[in-house]
C-alpha cells in the first residue's frame, strides 16, 4: 500500500483513556520518519476532552490529527454484545464504521475487548470464508523473536476446522507483517510427540497437514519460548490460560527482582539489580506491548491491552500500521479464494 | 500415622538416575530429625548397581536403607501402558506393589511419568469412587505460598463430574498435607467473572458448588501466582498448558538475569545480580523441587521431575512422607462414603 495511512483510534477506551491514548498517539506521529508515507490518526470520541487532552500534550495543530465525533463510550466492564448494540455511536462502533467505509485502513483501541471483538464482527464483518474470528498475541521467545498465538481467548470452545482457519491466518499474518518466510505453524498441545494431545488437537493434525502451511507438529507450553514455533494454534480457552500464566509468572519475576533491588546494600547493587530487571521487564512486557491483531476480519483492528499507557498505544498504533501496510487482508482474501477453487 | 514410615523409591528412574536418586534419598534420610519417627527407604532396583552408588556417597551401611531387586527398567520414552504390561519386574512396577501389599507407605519415582501413571492404575488401584485420577503440582505464589494445580497433565480430556472429583481431592489435599483451613478452590479460567469460561467450565460450576469444598469461582492464568486460590481446577490438558507455559516464562527471566550476570561490569555487579537471580530461581523452580503427588488412588505415590538431582529428589521424598503421615488417603475414603452416604 503507497499513500496516505489513516488509523481511526478509539481516544476514550482504557484504563488511562483519554490522557494516555491522546499521548501515545502523539508520540506515534512524531515517531513516524519524515521519508515514509504520511499517516493520519482519527481520534474517535468527545471533541471537547479530546482537544483538552491535546493542549495538554502541546499538540492543538499537530498535523495528520483530525477528531471524530463519538458521543457514547463502552465503559471497560459492560457486556460486550449488549453495549455495542445500544451504544451504536460509541467511540469503538465508530471506528469499526470507519473502517468499514474504507474511510480509515486501520482501527486501534485499548478499551473493551469483547465489545471490540463484537463491533468487528457485526460493523467490519467476518470474512465469509472463516468461522470464527480469533485474537492473535505474541509471546516473547528466547533468542529475541516471538511466537504468536492464536487464538489468545476469543473462541473458548473450537472445532478443529477453526482451528485449521486460526493456522492459515496466523501463518499469513506472520508470513506479510512479521515478514518471515515460511513460518513454522505448531499445535499447542500437553506434549511433543504425535500421539500427545486431547480430542481436539488430534482431531486438527491431519486438517493442518493438508494445508498450505508449514505445519511442524506439536509445542509445548514451555517450548513456546524457545523460538521452536513462529505461530502456535490452539483454542481460545487454552491460549488464554497460556497467556495470561505468562503474563503471571513475569510479573512474579519481576515483583521478586523489585523486591531485591529496594533491600540492596549499596547504591551500585541497587543499579545493577535494577539494570538486570528493565532487561526482563522489556521481554516480560511484550505482551502488554504488542497490540493484538484481530485476524479473519475484513480489515484491520488492533486491541491493545487495557492498561495500556502512552509507550503502549504508540507501539499498538505501530502494529496497526505495519498490519495496515503489508497488505495482510488482501492476501488472507487471496487464499481463501485458492482453498475454495 | 505413628511410628516408622517406608518409603519405596524408584532407584532407577530419572535422567540422572541411580546417582542422584540414590544421592538425594541419602540426603533425605540424614535431613530427618532424630526425634522424629523413623523413616525407612527402600531402593529399588538393579543391586550390583545401587550398592555402586551407595559406596560413591559413604552410604553402604546407611540406617534406614534396603535394597529390593527389581530386574528390569522403564526407559523415558517408552510407551506407558505397554511397557508396564511387558516388564512386570521393572522398578516401577516393583514400587506400586510394596504399596499395594502396604510393606511401603509411599513410592516416588522420577522415571516415565506416564508408566508410573498407569502402574498406578493398575497396581495400587484407583479408588472405586473416583473415575480419573489426576496428577496435582504447585505453583509458586507472591506471598511465598503456592497454588495446587489439578489436574496438570494426567487426563486431558475430561467432564463436569472429572473435574468435581479433582476438587474434592485438591481440597483435600491441601486441608490434610498442607494444612490449610478451608482451602479455597477455584476453576482455572479464561475470566474470573461467573460467566466466563469454555462449555466444561461453565457445566461444572454447579457441580463445585454443589460440594463440600470452599469453591470461590474462577481464577485466571495470572492470578494463579497471586494467593487468589489453594486450589485450581482443571482438565489435564489445560493444567500442562499452564504449568509449562510457567516453566517457560520462569526460564526465559532466568536466561536473561544470567546473561545480565555475564556481562556484568564489575566483581560486585555480578554479585549481586546472581544474588537476585538466586532469589528468582527458588521461586521459579518450585515445580521442579515440589514432588507431584497422584490422587485418587489407594495409596500414596509421588511423581518427581525427570530432571530431579538429588536436591529435588529430596524434597520429592519430603513430599511423599509429608502426605504419608498427614493420613490424607483415609480422608479422601472417609470423604467419598460420605458422599456415598
Amino acid at each position: 500500500m503507497s499513500g496516505a495511512l489513516t488509523i481511526a483510534v478509539d481516544a476514550m477506551g482504557g484504563d488511562f483513556a483519554p490522557q494516555q491514548v491522546i499521548a501515545g498517539s502523539v508520540r506515534f506521529l512524531r515517531s513516524c520518519s519524515v521519508e515514509s508515507d504520511g499517516v493520519r490518526l482519527l481520534l474517535v470520541g468527545d471533541p471537547d476532552v479530546i482537544q483538552a487532552c491535546l493542549r495538554a500534550e502541546g499538540a492543538e495543530s499537530e498535523p495528520g490529527l483530525s477528531i471524530v465525533v463519538a458521543t457514547q463510550v463502552i465503559g471497560m466492564e459492560e457486556h460486550p454484545l449488549e453495549s455495542v448494540r445500544k451504544k451504536s455511536d460509541s467511540s469503538i462502533s465508530v471506528c469499526a464504521r470507519l473502517v468499514k467505509s474504507r474511510d480509515a485502513d486501520a482501527t486501534m483501541s485499548a478499551g473493551n475487548t469483547g465489545a471490540c471483538l463484537v463491533a468487528a464482527m457485526m460493523l467490519i464483518e467476518r470474512l465469509p470464508e472463516i468461522s470464527r474470528a480469533p485474537i492473535a498475541t505474541f509471546m516473547p521467545s528466547r533468542g529475541g523473536g516471538a511466537t504468536l498465538i492464536v487464538d489468545a481467548g476469543a473462541n473458548v470452545d473450537c472445532q478443529p476446522s477453526h482451528l485449521a482457519d486460526f493456522a492459515l491466518l496466523g501463518s499469513l499474518y506472520m508470513e506479510k507483517v512479521a515478514r518471515i518466510t515460511r513460518p513454522r505453524v505448531a499445535l499447542l498441545s500437553n506434549g511433543e510427540e504425535d500421539g500427545k494431545g486431547n480430542e481436539l488437537v488430534k482431531r486438527t493434525r491431519s486438517l493442518l497437514e493438508a494445508l498450505p502451511v508449514n505445519f511442524i507438529g506439536n509445542v509445548e507450553g514451555n517450548t513456546l519460548f524457545e523460538d521452536f514455533a513462529d505461530v502456535a494454534v490452539c483454542d481460545g480457552f487454552a491460549g488464554n490460560v497460556s497467556l495470561k500464566t505468562a503474563e503471571g509468572m513475569g510479573t512474579l519475576a519481576l515483583t521478586i527482582l523489585e523486591e531485591r533491588a529496594r533491600s540492596a546494600s549499596s547504591e551500585i547493587e541497587r543499579l545493577a539489580i535494577e539494570d538486570a530487571l528493565a532487561a526482563v521487564r522489556r521481554r516480560v512486557d511484550w505482551a502488554e506491548y504488542g497490540g493484538a491483531p484481530l485476524l479473519g476480519i475484513d480489515g484491520v483492528s488492533i486491541i491493545a491491552h487495557g492498561r495500556s499507557d502512552a509507550r503502549a498505544i504508540a507501539s499498538a498504533l505501530g502494529v496497526a500500521s505495519r498490519t495496515a501496510r503489508s497488505g495482510y487482508v488482501d492476501a488472507v482474501k487471496a487464499a481463501l479464494k485458492d482453498r475454495a477453487a
